[in-house]
C-alpha cells in the first residue's frame, strides 16, 4: 500500500517535472491516450547544437521518462530544418576553454567533461523504454552520437549524416566510434569517421545506420509515431526486457548472453501480460496488456 | 586397429539411430554418393512449431551428424508451406505451465528449461559440419532463433521473418538477441526485436540475415543442395576448422582470434588433403579429398 | 633540441630506407606536396602473390611510413591486372615444407610462421596513418586478409574477392576469419569462408566489404588518391587518434571504449590544430593544420 | 501435478542409477537423514588413476547428483592411501595411442578427447550443488585438475599436490592452468606448473589452494562431512545461486557480474526459504528450509 | 576566471552539504590541516546496519568527497562496538516487502532495488580519492560488500568477517561475489560464501582480505589515520590516477590495461607535481605537492 | 635440409650477438653443459637503474634467448648490492624531457615512449623460455615491473620491494598495476601501489609476489640456478607450452582457455619427448629429452 503510494507520488513528481519544461528540449505527449512521449531537440535557431544545457537536460528527460509508467516508448526528434549541428563550440562552460593552470588539472577536467557528456547520451540507453530517433535535415557530429545511442533510427529522405569531428581536428568522443561499428560494421564506420564524408538517407539505410527512410518530414513524423505507438501497445515488460537484453548481449560472449537472458526470463516471464497474450492468441483477438 | 573398429562401430550405431527416425524431423541423405544430409522440420500440420520433442530431437540429430563421417554438410529445411511457427505453446511439458509451489522453484525450473532449449539450438553450432538453412514461407519467433544458429542462410522469395516474441509478451530467449546483432548489426536487430515487424526475403538479404534468395521453393532446394554438395566435396578438415575458428573468433579479441587460428593450424595444417590440394592445383585438376 | 635533431635524423633515415626500395613493393609519393604515400604490391608477373619477401617488406614499409612525418595517409594498391593471388605456395621458406623431424617441432615452427605472417598484416593496423586499399581485378585468399586489415576499402567494378583457402584444404589463418565478420557480419563472412565463392565488386559493396566502387581502374586510382589526399589535409592528430580509438573499441565493451576515448582526448585534445580548426570555422575558411 | 509426477519419476530414476553403481567410483549417502552424498574415487590399487571409465563416470555421477533433490552438498574423496595419481597412461582408449593415418585426423581426435576429458571435470562445476574436495595422500597431475574444479578444497596434513604434467613432457590440459591461477594467483600457479614441484598441505593452505587442513585423514573425513552437512542444511536455493553466481562472475567484468546477480535475485529472491530465514532470525531459532 | 569561480562555488556548496550532515553517517575532517576525511557509519545502536537511508547517504558522501579538493584520502570506519551488521531487514522501504501485484513488476522492482544498492557501494570506487576501510568488531554480510569496494582494508585484532547472506537464504548481491574473488582468490571466496563461516582478523590477513591488522581499535584508528595522511600528502594526481588505472585494469586484458595506462599518462604525466617530485628527489627533501 | 641450415645459421648469429655483449646487461651461460642462461642487470654503480639503453637491451636479449635452442631457461638477476632502482630519471632520452611544441605532440611522444618501455618488459613474457627472477637488495619502481613480467620470482631474505612511482608523482605505467593484482590479489596490489610502502621478502612471500625466499644472496643464486637447471632438463616443448598457455589463459574465460589448450595439445602433444617420458616412466629412469 505505502509502496504503491510512494510509487504514485514519485510518478506525479516526475510528471510535474516534465511539465515544468526544459530550456533546450520540448517534451510532449502528443496523444494523451497513448504511451508515447516525444522529446524534441528545440533550439532550431542554433540548429539544435548541443549546449551544456542540452547535455544536462537530455539525461534528465530520459530519467523522468524511465520513471513515468505512462511512458512506454519515446520519440526523439528535432525542431527546425535540421536535426542537430553537433556540439556547440565556444559557449560558456565549453570544456575546451579550461586551459590555464597545471596541465594535468586541465587534462583531468577535460576527461571528466567528456565522461559527463558521454553519460548524457548513454542515458538514452539507460532509459528502459525504447527510443526511436526521427532524423531529418542535417545530423552532424554529436548529433550522430545521439542517434547511435537510440534503439531504432528512422529518417526522412532529405536527411544527411556526417561525422564532422575529424574536420574539427578532434577525435569523436561521444560514442560514435564505439556504437557505430556495431551498427554498420567496421568498414563503414571507419570510412565515415576518417573521411568525415556526408552520407544521404539512402546510404544510411544501405549500411544499416537507419532502418527506415520516409519520403518527407511529415511522413517521417507519422511513421515514427506509428512505430512508437505500436511499441507502446505491446507488453511493457517484454519491450523493456528486450531492450535490456539486447544491450547486455552487445558486450558479452554469446554463451554469456544466452545465460543472461535465461536468468532474466526466470524472474520476468511470469507476467499477467504473458497470460493475456496467450489468451488473446487463442481467442484470436488483440491482447490488452497491463499498465505499468 | 581396435580404435578403428571402435570408431566404425560408433559410426554404424549413429547411422542406425538416424535411420530409426524421429518424431518431428525427417533426416535423409538425398544422394547416397554425396556427403550431404538433410534435416527437415517435419510437422507441417503444426507449421513445424517447436515442440518439446523437437527440442530433444534437433540436438540428437546434430550430434549424430557430427559423428557420422559421411556427413560433411547439413541442410536444414522444413516440410509444408512454412518453415517454422516458433515455439509451441500450451503443449504438454510447456515450461510456462510450471507454476505452483515455491516461486523460486518455478523460476529455477523455467531458467533450466530455457537453458535446455537454448542448448538444443546451440547444438547446430556444436555440430562441426556446416549447416545450411533453407527457409521458405513464414519463419516466426523460435524459427528465427533456429536459423540464426545455422552457418549459412538461404531463402526463397516468399520467405518472411518475424521476431514474434515481443508480441507474445516475452523476451526472445533462444539466441536471436545474441546472434542476430552479429549477423545484421545492432540497428537492424533492435528494430526487428522491438517492433516484431515482418520482413521479406529481400529485406533479409539486404541486411545480411540471408546471403542468397532463390525465386521459388524448388530453386531454393536445388540451390541449397548445390551449395551443400560443394561444401561436402571440399576438405572436411578445412571446412570443420573454418567453422570452428569463425565461431571462436566471434567471442574473443582479434588478437586472441589470430593466436587461436595459428595454434589450430599448427596441429591441423598437415593433412593429406592439403598435399592433394597443392598437387591438384599444380596439375590443374579438381582435388579428391580424403574421407573422414 | 637534441630530441628534435634525433627525431629528424630518424625521419631522414626512414626516408632513405624507403627510397632504397623493396623487392616486392613499390613505395612512392606521387605528389611531393601532399602527404600521401602509395604502397604498391609489385610483382605483377606473379599476380602479386604474397612471398616470404612480401611478408617481410609489408611490415617494414608500414613501420617506415608510421615514422615519416610527411606520410599522413597511405594508399595500398597493386600493379598488373590483379590485386593479389594470395599466399605463394611452394616457394623457398614455405612453412609447409618444414616437415621432417619431431612433429612438435614442425607444429611449433608452423605456428610461429603463421604468427609472423599475421603480424605482417597487423602492421597495417599498427601504422598510425590510415591505409586505403584500392583493389582491382582478382583479390584472392591472403589478398583478402591484406585488405581486411586496411582502414578503408575501395575497388573498381571489375574487382572480385574470394576466400580461396578452404579450397586449398586449409583454414584461413591471416585474419579474414577474425576481421571480416566485424566488417560484413557473421552471416556473410561464414558464407564466403565456407563456400569459397567469388563475389563481385557490387556484392562486396552491398555487404560492406568495400565502401566505394569506381567504374574503372583509372577512376579507382583517382578516387582513392582523392580520399587519401583529403585525409592527409586533415589534422594528423585527429586522424591518427580516430584510427587508434576505432581499433581499440573493436575489442572492448562500449563502456570501456567510451572511457578509453575520454582518456585519450584528455591528453590529445589540446593541439594547435584544434585551435586552428575553431578559428577557421569561425572565419569560414579552410584550416591549415600543423605538420607532424 | 503431471509435472510433479514427472519430476519425481526422474528423481527415482536418477537414484536408481546412482544405486546401480559405478566401476571407478563409490557414491554413497552416509547419513540418510542428511542431504550429503559422497563421491569416492574408488580404484585404490591404481591410486585412483583417472581411467577412461573414470572420465565417463565422474560427469554421470555429477549429473545425477545435480538432479536428485535430496543431494544438497557433495563430498569428493578417495579410497586408499592416495587421492589420485593423475591420468592413467597406456590403457585401452588412451588418446595418445591414436597415431596412425592422416596426421590431422589424429590431431582432431586428440583435441576432441581432451575436450571430452575437460568436460568431465567441468561437470563438477555444472553440478549446481557445492562439491567439497577432501584430499589426502598424493594428489598428482589430473588429480589437481579435479580438485581445482571443486568449490571448496580441504586436505589432511599428509596431503601433497604436484602438477606432474610438465615432467611427463606434456602441457597440463584439464583445467589446472586455467583454474589454479584464479585460486592461488599467477605467481604460485606458474611456479607449480613450470617446475612440477610437490607442495605440502601447509604450503597449499598458505597459497589458498586449500582453505582448511586437518590433522589426519580421519579428522579430514569428519571435518568435510561437517562442512557439507552445514551446507546441506542451508537454503538450497541460496546455496545453488551462490555457486552459480560465483562461477559466472569469474569470467565477466565486475559491472557485468553485479548486473547478473541483480537479475538472478529478481527471479530467485522470493523463496519460502527467505521468509523462513527472516522468521527464524526474528524468533532467534534455527531455520528449517524447504526440500527441493 | 569564471571557471575558477564556478569550481570554487561548487566546492563551497559541496562542503556546506557535507557539514549539513547525514542521518546514518558522521563525516568529519579530524585534522583541518590534512587532506583526510573520515566517513563513519554512525548508527551504533543498530550495529550500523545498512538502512535505506545509508544506501542513499553513502554515495552522496562519496560524491561530495570526490568533488571537494581538500579531500585527498578517505577513511571509512564505524561507531560503536561493531563495524556493520549488514543490510537492515524489515525496515520501511525494504525491497523484499514489495510483493503484491504482477510478479514481473515485483521482480523488476527487486532488480532495480538491488542495482541501486550495488550502485551505492560502487560509489566508493567512483570516488577518485582512495578509501581506506578501518574495520573492528563484527563485519557481517553487506558490511563485507562495503569493505570489498574500498581500496585498502585494515582491521583490529578483534575484527571478524562473515558472508552471512547464505544463512539468510539469499545470494549475496552487493558485490562480495564479484570483488572478493579478485582480492582473496576463488578458493577462499567460495569457502566464505558457501559456508557463511566467520573468519578472524588473522585469517583475513592471511588470505589478503585485509592488508594490515592492528592490536586494538585505538591503534587501528591511529594506524589508518597515518596511512590516509601519508596518501593525502602525495601528489593527488598520481594517487587518483593509480586508483583509476587499477580499477580499469581489473576488467580488461593485460595488453589493454597497458595501453590504457600509457594513454592515461600521455595526458596526465605533465603535472607540476612531477617536476616538484624530481626537484625534491634531487635536492633530497620531501616534496610539497600542489593543492587540487 | 636448407631449412635446417637456415635455422642453424640463425642460431649461430644469435649466439654471436649475445657474445658481442651489452652495455647494461651481462648475459652468460654459467654451465656450458646446461641450458640455463643468466641475464644480469649490470650497472651496479647506478643500482641497475633502467636507462634507455636497458630498455633497448632487455627485449633484444630476450629475443635472442628465445631463438637460441640451447637456452631452455633464463635467470634474471642483478649485479651489486641492489636489484634495481627503477627508471633512471633525467638521463638523455628521458621522455619527460620532451616538453616544447604542440602539447599533443608531446603527449603522443610520451604515450609512444611508455608503450615502448612496456614492450621492453613484455618481451620477458614473449620469450618462450621461462624466466626466473632472482631478487636481492632493493627492488624499486620499474624494478617491480620487471619482476612482475617474469614467470617465477625468488628472492633473498634481504630483498625489499616498493612501488615508488606514486611518490614520484606518477602513475606506475610499466605493468605493475596490470600484472601484480593477478599475482597478489587486488587488495595487496592496491595497498602497495597507493601507499608506496616497502615490503620485506617475507611479506612478499606471504602475498605470493615471490614463491621462495633464500637466506642469503649466495643461497639465492644457487637455489635459482637449481630451479632453472631442473626446468632446462625438462621437455622444452612442454615447458614452452605451459608458459604460453598460462599467459593466454590469463586474459580469456576459463572455457576459452580450456579450448585453447585442447587446440594447443592437438598439435603439440606428439613429441618424441612424450614417448621418451612414458618410456622412462615405465622403465623407472630419468628421461632424456630432445634438444631443440
Amino acid at each position: 500500500m505505502a509502496g504503491d503510494r510512494d510509487a504514485s507520488d514519485a510518478t506525479a513528481a516526475a510528471e510535474a517535472e516534465l511539465r515544468a519544461g526544459f530550456e533546450t528540449l520540448a517534451v510532449t505527449r502528443p496523444d494523451p491516450s497513448a504511451g508515447v512521449y516525444e522529446v524534441r531537440l528545440n533550439r532550431p535557431a542554433q540548429r539544435n547544437a548541443l549546449s551544456p544545457a542540452a547535455f544536462a537536460e537530455i539525461p534528465r528527460a530520459m530519467s523522468l521518462l524511465d520513471r513515468i509508467p505512462t511512458a512506454r516508448a519515446v520519440v526523439l526528434s528535432a525542431a527546425g530544418p535540421h536535426f542537430c549541428a553537433g556540439i556547440e563550440l565556444g559557449g560558456p562552460g565549453d570544456p575546451l576553454a579550461a586551459g590555464a593552470g597545471d596541465p594535468v588539472a586541465a587534462a583531468e577536467a577535460l576527461r571528466r567533461a567528456v565522461l559527463d557528456m558521454q553519460g548524457a547520451l548513454t542515458a538514452i540507453e539507460r532509459c528502459r523504454k525504447p527510443v526511436v530517433a526521427a532524423v531529418h535535415g542535417a545530423c552532424v557530429g554529436g548529433g550522430v552520437d545521439v542517434v547511435a545511442a537510440c534503439d531504432i533510427r528512422c529518417c526522412s529522405r532529405d536527411a544527411t549524416f556526417v561525422l564532422k569531428e575529424v574536420d574539427m581536428a578532434i577525435v569523436a568522443d561521444l560514442g560514435a566510434l564505439q556504437r557505430l561499428p556495431r551498427i554498420v560494421g567496421y568498414g563503414n564506420a571507419a570510412d565515415l569517421a576518417l573521411t568525415g564524408r556526408k552520407i544521404t538517407a539512402m546510404e544510411a539505410k544501405e549500411m544499416g545506420l537507419v532502418t527506415r527512410v520516409f519520403d518527407s518530414k511529415k511522413e517521417l513524423d507519422a511513421g515514427v509515431a506509428k512505430i512508437a505507438k505500436e511499441i507502446a501497445e505491446k507488453s511493457a515488460w517484454a519491450v523493456m526486457g528486450t531492450k535490456a537484453v539486447l544491450l547486455r548481449s552487445r558486450d558479452v560472449t554469446v554463451e554469456q548472453g544466452l545465460e543472461h537472458v535465461a536468468t532474466w526470463n526466470a524472474g520476468m516471464m511470469r507476467s499477467n501480460d504473458l497470460k493475456e497474450a496467450i489468451r488473446a492468441f487463442l481467442e484470436k483477438r488483440k491482447p490488452v496488456f497491463s499498465k505499468l
